[in-house]
C-alpha cells in the first residue's frame, strides 16, 4: 500500500518520496517495506537512525526522519489506524461448522460464523457478522451483538448480554454464578445467583478472565471498557465506559467504578466501593475504601534487597510504637524548653 | 407460589396477607411478585420504601414493612432457602450427548447427564445425577460422586477422586502436575508428580481456578470448602472443612490450612505453612509464616493519594536509620536530664 | 525394578541389600515397596523412623538410614530422576483421534498424537511424539518442536512457534493479540499486535496461564524457562534461559527479565523494565524500577493481627510527617547542645 494512500486514509499528511509500505515495524527494526512511528521522544536516536520505509511522527519531528514521514497529531493513535490497514484481519467464513452443537431454537444470522466444537444452546441470538473461534460455549438464552468476535474456547453462562464489536479472548468466563453464600452454622448455603451480566458494545475482555453474573439484578460492563488477562470482575459489579483494567486485577462484589479510570496490574478492590470517574490506580493498588473524587491513587512497597527490606519491615511493625516514642521525646524536649510554636498547639 | 407455601418451605413466620411471589429482587427493585429480604439494619431505608409483594426479616423489624413479612431468625439463610424454591434449577437430561467421546471402560451412571463435546477417559467413574455441561474433560482414572455438576470446559486430570455435590466452574482445571522441579546445573529437572487431587463432599471451585495434584500422595480439599475464580492451589496442600476463599489468591505447595478459614482476595500463602482453624486473613493479605491461633490477620497498605505514597514509601525505606535517630535522640536526651521511667530500664 | 538397577541408571552407588521397589514415597508414608529420598537435614527422624525399602542420601547421611541406601551427591536430583524409572509415562497412541478437526495444509508427524476434539487449523506443523491432549486448538501458521506435549485445551494463537519437549498445562493461552490501545478522545482503539511468541526448548507454562504475542516483533520465552499457573506474560516480554516463575504472577508488557532468575509467587512487574540475569524476587515483591544486578529482592508487609495492622497503617500515612517531627526534635536538641558530631553535617 501506497504511504499517500495510507496518509489519506488515516488523515495525515505526506512529507517525502511516495513509497509502498507492507507491514508496521519497530522503529529500531524496519526495513524499507515498513511503517514505524515515533510517540514519545525518548526514542529520537531511533527515529535518526531507522531504516524503515515511512514514519509517522508529529509535525516538530518531521524535519528529523531519514525517510518519508506521515505528520500526525497524535502519531500512537494515526500508527493504530494504519496498523489496521497493512495488517487487515481476515473476516472468518460465514455459516456454523459442521462439527459444532447448535441448538434448534438459535437465532444464527446467517453472516455470523460459527467455529468448529462450538456449543450453542436454547434461545440464543447471534447477531450479524459475529465470530465465534474453535469451542465457544453459549449457553441458554444469552444473545451476541453484530461483529463480535470471540476468539477461542469463550464459555458464556445462561442470559448474558453482549454488545456489538465485542472481544472476548480465550479462556474469558462470562456470566458464572457468582460467590455468594449464607452461613448455617458452619456450613455455607449458596445463595442462587439469579442475575446476568451486561456488556456494552466495543468491550474488550482478556484471556482466562472472569465476569460473574449478579445475584440479583446485573453485572455491567459499559461500552468501550478494555480488561486484560486473568481479572476477576465479581457479581453486581459495574464498571463505566472507557474505562481500562490490567491483567491480574480483581474486583468484588457490588463495587461500581466510573467512566474514564485506568486500573493497573494486579490491582485488588474491596467489595461494595464507589470509584469515581477519572479515577487512576497504579500496579498493586489495594483498595479498601470508596474514592469519590478523580486522582492517581497508588499503594504497596516497591522491591528493594532483601536485607534492606527485612531491616525496615520488622520497623513497620514497631511503627505504632515509634511514634509514641517521637512523641514522648517532644513532650520531654517540650518541658525543657517551651516553644512559642508549641503554645499555640 | 404463595408466601405462606414458602414460609413452611423455610419454617419462617408469615405475617400479613399471603400473597403470590415469583422470584426474588433487591429492596429497592422489587415488584409485587418479588420476594426480598433485610439482613443488616443500614437498608431499613429501603426496607420502608419497598415495594416488595413480601420480604424476609428479623422479628424486631417485622413491623416496619409495608408489605407481607416472613419472619425468621437469619433472614439472608432463609433468603438463601426461599431462592432456590423460587428459582429451582432445572436439571440436565440423563444420557450421554452423542457428540461426547466417551471410553468404553467409563463407568457413567444412567441418570448422570454428560454434555456435549466431553471427554471422559478410560477407566472413570461418574456418579447418580451428575451434570457435566459442555466440553468437560475427565481424564484417566477419576471419579465423581453423585450429584456433582461441572458447568463447562471443566479439565480433571488423572486419578482425581471428586465428592458429591461439588460445583465446579468453568475453566477449572483439577489435578494438573504441579510446580516441581530439581536443580541440575543451571537446567530444571522435573519431578514426577505422582499423587493425585482429592476433594470431598458440598465442594466449590471457582471459574479458571486450578487445584495441582500432590507431587507424592494427595492435595486435598475438605467437605464444604468454597473456592472462588481464579485461584491456586499448589500440591500438597490441605485445606480443612468450610474453608472459603475468595478471588485471586493463591496457596503455595504442601500448606495445610484449618477448618472454618476465611481467606479474602488476592490472598498470597508461602509453602509448607500450617494455618489454625478459625483462622481469618484480609484482603491481599502476605502469609510467610504458619498463624497457629484463631484470629483476624491482615497486611498490605490501602491505597492513597499518588503523592502522599511515594513520600510516605521514600520514608518506608529510611525507616530502620529513622529508628535509629529516635533512639539516639531518646539518648541524648537522657543525658541531659534522667528521668526515673528510664532508670528502671 | 531393582535398586541395583535404579542406581546404575541414575548413577548412586548402593548399599544394602537389593531390594525390590514399586514406587516413590514420602519418607513419613513409605513401605518396603517405596523409594523415598531426604534432601534436608530436618527430616532427619522421618529417615530414623523411615519404613522405605530404600532412600536416597547423601554419602554423609549413608549409615542412618534403617533400609537399603542410594548415595547421591544431590539426593533431590537423584530421586527426580528415579521417580522418572518407576513412574514412566504412558505415551499417547501415534495418530490423530477421529473426533479432531484438522486442517488439511496442517502437517503432522506421523508418530505425534492429537487427542479428541483437537482443531489444527492452516499450515500448522507438528513435529515427531508431540502429543496433543483433548480439545487443544492450534490455530493458523503455528508450529510444535518434536516431543513436546499439551496436557488438555491448551489454545495457541496464529503464527506461534513452540519448540521441543514444551510442556503446557490445561488451559494455558498461548499468543493472545495483547493489551495495547491507543486513545481517541475517551475511546480506546486497539493497536493491531502483528508479532507472535517464540517459546524455547525444555519450556513449561502453567494452567491458565497467558503469553500475549508481541505488538510488533516477538514475545520470547527462552529455553527452559519454568512458569506455574495463572502466570500473565505481556507483549513483547523477554524471558531468559533457566527462569523460574511462581504462580500468581504478572509482566507487565516489553519487561525483559534474564537467565537464572527466580520469580516467587503474586510478584508484579511494571513495563519495559530490564532485570539482569540471577536477580530473586520473594514472593508477592512489587517490582516498580529495573533490576540492573544479581541478588535477591523483596517487598510487601508480611500478615500480622489485624488490631496491630491498623494502628501500624495509621502511622505509615503519617510516615513523612513523623520524619519531620524527627528532624526538628534533632534540631532542637542540636540547639539547646551541639555536638561534634552534628558539627560535621
Amino acid at each position: 500500500m501506497l504511504a499517500s494512500k495510507i496518509a489519506t486514509l488515516i488523515q495525515a499528511r505526506l512529507i517525502g518520496s511516495d513509497v509502498s509500505l507492507t507491514h508496521v515495524a519497530a522503529l529500531d527494526q524496519a526495513d524499507a517495506d515498513g511503517l514505524s512511528f515515533m510517540a514519545a521522544n525518548k526514542y529520537i536516536d531511533d527515529l535518526h537512525s531507522t531504516r524503515a520505509g515511512a514514519v509517522i511522527v508529529t509535525v516538530e519531528h518531521a524535519s528529523e526522519a531519514p525517510c518519508a514521514v506521515l505528520v500526525a497529531e497524535n502519531p500512537y493513535l494515526a500508527f493504530a489506524h494504519a496498523a489496521r490497514l497493512l495488517h487487515p484481519r481476515r473476516p472468518a467464513p460465514a455459516g456454523v461448522h459442521p462439527s459444532a452443537v447448535v441448538d434448534a431454537s438459535a437465532q444464527i444470522d446467517a453472516s455470523a460464523s460459527i467455529g468448529p466444537l462450538c456449543v450453542i444452546e436454547e434461545n440464543v441470538r447471534i447477531g450479524p457478522r459475529v465470530e465465534l473461534g474453535p469451542e465457544c460455549i453459549i449457553r441458554t438464552g444469552s444473545s451476541i451483538g453484530a461483529d463480535s468476535r470471540f476468539v477461542a474456547q469463550v464459555t458464556v453462562c445462561e442470559d448474558s448480554l453482549i454488545g456489538e464489536r465485542v472481544l472476548l479472548h480465550p479462556g474469558a468466563v462470562i456470566g458464572r454464578e457468582g460467590f455468594g453464600f449464607a452461613k448455617d452454622g458452619e456450613r455455607w448455603v449458596r445463595i442462587p445467583q439469579v442475575g446476568r451480566v451486561r456488556i456494552g458494545n466495543d468491550v474488550e475482555i482478556g484471556a482466562n478472565s472472569t465476569v460473574d453474573r449478579g445475584a440479583i439484578g446485573e453485572t455491567v460492563i459499559d461500552d468501550g471498557v478494555k480488561i486484560d488477562n486473568l481479572v476477576q470482575i465479581g457479581h453486581n459489579v459495574a464498571i463505566g465506559a472507557n474505562t481500562a483494567m490490567a491483567a491480574c486485577s480483581g474486583i468484588s462484589g457490588s463495587t461500581r467504578i466510573g467512566r474514564n479510570c485506568t486500573i493497573a496490574g494486579a490491582v485488588g478492590m474491596a467489595g461494595h466501593l464507589h470509584i469515581s470517574d477519572d479515577v487512576h490506580f497504579t500496579g498493586m493498588a489495594m483498595v479498601t475504601r470508596s474514592f469519590p473524587k478523580p486522582g492517581v491513587y497508588s499503594s504497596g512497597i516497591p522491591a528493594m534487597p532483601n536485607s534492606d527490606w527485612r531491616r525496615n519491615v520488622a520497623r513497620f511493625r514497631q511503627l505504632d510504637e515509634l511514634t509514641r516514642r517521637i512523641k514522648c521525646l517532644e513532650q520531654r524536649l517540650e518541658r525543657q524548653s517551651p516553644t512559642s510554636e508549641s503554645t499555640n498547639e
